[in-house]
């Protein structure tokens, strides 16, 4: 039986489609080193070998999946893929349709009869979202040396396990985490396809875009304090009430991020002790503020922390990573390849601008999504879309694998 | 070696000093039917076994302790007692300075050669707090017939546990829940010996008092709505965020108890899907609302629900205690007692109140608080103002359980 491409794209597609799925949200739980990640790595390690790639595994987690040898070409190779883990109840897309459009991309090359002249790996980069240890792209940023490895090895999820205690119960041991020049020396163009998360592709009515660049951004972690007390018996005048100031904390960024033109969210609060009817002692919500340049980020950011400041709370910086622009002769190269592709920046952070800071020729393909919602059961792509992002995909490789060496 | 009542007070005290302490808080975390719960009621029926008293348990899971026969008395028991659970991160006292009060008067009565005419007991109510399930006081609610058996059976936990779960994991068989007619026929008069939660008795320069009522009180469960988005990516005016309706409710929840003179209090809250770089598709907020009277209650809630309603959100009553007189000759007969003590009363919800309303004589007995914090690490009673608490039921329960019979 022949199969459609369309089909073949679906096969792939379905059998990740219940792995680590909330039944109740339909959304998406595979935070790093849980159950559900295992189980997306465990797939991902079976797809690339039914496909004769070799798999490594680097200290930190990520999954390199090589066609070719790395170390054996005198040129690096050309790296695609994505990461395969979630933000809570995320959506389907992101993420993962990089890592299943690689190994695609891979079998229509192959299928085409293409023999690149440079090794072609898939990646799928481990922590990419943050989810669990609050720090996102942990993957890149520890190859990189741009996340310290005692940083890494303390940082603690929900229920108090660090790092290193979960990768341990996950059969890895974080003792040997570090910069891993080696592998970075491998990568010598790092091209990420991933779902728009936004509305550019709508309104410009096209499937692909090429990303050139990433905007400013960054997470912190803001305490306010308060005094934890018997909701039933504390008169108004005698409470220092933590959940009242983090309710004008909240209203504060977001005017923050009108008045800089700027992104800045809270989406994740904590309270302590967060009994219905116990006063708040302590509240912590954590920001996450974006901006096109760095002079809007800085000014979000610094208005935030006066506010701060006025509710007596201490805002620490969990992460930040400066506006990143991608490899403008890569980016060139690819929009002409992809039918004069439009060109766009986004505000999502993403482990192609890791590398990219890195000093790795980076940039980014898009495919449209026809709601603009992303991280949300309700993220979307249409299979059309999807198979054109494929499509882009292999000419991408083959050019920068095929032409040159 | 003859110990002092403070050093026996102490050695009782202290044993259960480390069941369900957070190493980190101090706060207690005791919640019902947990690992620490059931701890604090197997140390509570070693207590009674000392002692020689007789313990039942009810079908919902109240611990009653009897010295005398319940059923072979002409007039019904006298009981006192509290509960051994707590909020999240909970003081020591609150609860469990009633029980330990009970069992050294019973101690101190029988050293006194004191031979009543009619039984005593000390009760445990289990979960009076609702941290775990989220209505309080499912121990005197079930047996009074104030909470409906189908309903405490699917009340959920945190992790999505029910209550029907939650008991038969601790075997326990909740399908045998409902009214308890008989055990209530047991108490003639109930008096609950509890930590004073504010600062009356440091005001009025006093270590006990009598309580004689309850405010008006309840808790509202809010749903927010929002859309489930990226940070990073969507535009400021395409959002619906749930965590900016949220702090708009917050603030609009304390105007309204300024307003009408009334205590409402946000104290917990969960956000969906809660990630850092997740705009909220849904927020719940938990309102803890009380006053002196039910006009001013009943003022404070409508205006909530009007904000509520402004902001698309859902508010759903989840329980709801009338105001509540305790019994007016048993308080003046106690006052009387304790050398004309003050008489206040209370914005905390109690399993006296329960039972009151279920038409039970009931008083309660106040033990002054130096800092009038609680629901917190920081609540604190003095070791003396202890031994005044366990005094002022000794004279009671002689009173009660000898005078008459």
């Amino acid at each position: 039986m022949i199969m459609t491409q369309a089909a073949i794209f679906e096969q792939l597609w379905s059998a990740i489609a219940d792995i680590g799925c909330d039944p109740v949200t339909g959304g998406y739980r595979r935070f790093a080193w849980t159950q559900a990640d295992m189980q997306m790595r465990e797939w991902f390690a079976g797809e690339c070998a039914s496909r004769g790639l070799e798999l490594t595994e680097d200290r930190v987690g990520n999954q390199w999946a090589w066609w070719g040898d790395p170390d054996g070409s005198a040129a690096a190779g050309i790296v695609t893929g994505s990461h395969l883990d979630s933000v809570p109840d995320g959506g389907a897309f992101d993420g993962p349709l990089g890592v299943v459009s690689a190994l695609l991309a891979i079998d229509w090359l192959r299928s085409d009869g293409f023999r690149p002249s440079r090794p072609i790996a898939v990646v799928n980069f481990v922590d990419e979202e943050g989810a669990r240890f609050g720090v996102s792209c942990i993957g890149s940023r520890m190859i990189t040396g741009a996340l310290s490895p005692d940083r890494a090895r303390t940082l603690r999820d929900a229920d108090g396990l660090t790092m290193a205690e979960a990768m341990l119960a996950a059969g890895r041991r974080a003792e040997h985490l570090g910069p891993d020049p080696e592998v970075l020396a491998r990568i010598g163009s790092f091209i990420e396809l991933h779902i728009e998360q936004g509305r550019g592709l709508i309104e410009l009515g096209r499937p692909v875009a090429v990303g050139n660049g990433l905007w400013a951004h960054g997470r912190w972690g803001i305490e306010i304090p308060g005094e934890a007390n018997h909701a039933g018996t504390t008169r108004l005048n005698d409470r220092r009430d933590a959940v009242i100031g983090c309710a004008q904390l909240v209203l504060a960024v977001r005017a923050a991020a009108e008045a800089h033109g700027s992104l800045a969210t809270i989406g994740k609060i904590n309270i302590r002790p967060g009994g219905v009817n116990a006063i708040a002692g302590l509240a912590t919500a954590w920001l996450d503020a974006r901006a096109a340049d760095e002079a809007a980020l800085g000014a979000t950011v610094a208005q935030i922390e006066r506010e701060a400041a006025s509710l007596d709370a201490v805002m620490a910086e969990e992460s930040r990573t400066p506006h990143t622009n991608f490899d403008d002769a890569l980016v060139s190269r690819l929009a002409g390849l992809l039918d004069d592709a439009p060109v766009m920046s986004t505000g999502a952070g993403h482990d192609a601008g890791i590398l990219a800071n890195a000093g790795v020729p980076a940039a980014m393909i898009f495919v449209r999504n026809p709601t603009g919602i992303s991280h949300s059961p309700a993220e979307r792509a249409e299979p059309e879309d999807c198979l054109a992002g494929v499509t882009a995909l292999v000419s991408v490789l083959a050019e920068l694998a095929g032409a040159e060496s």
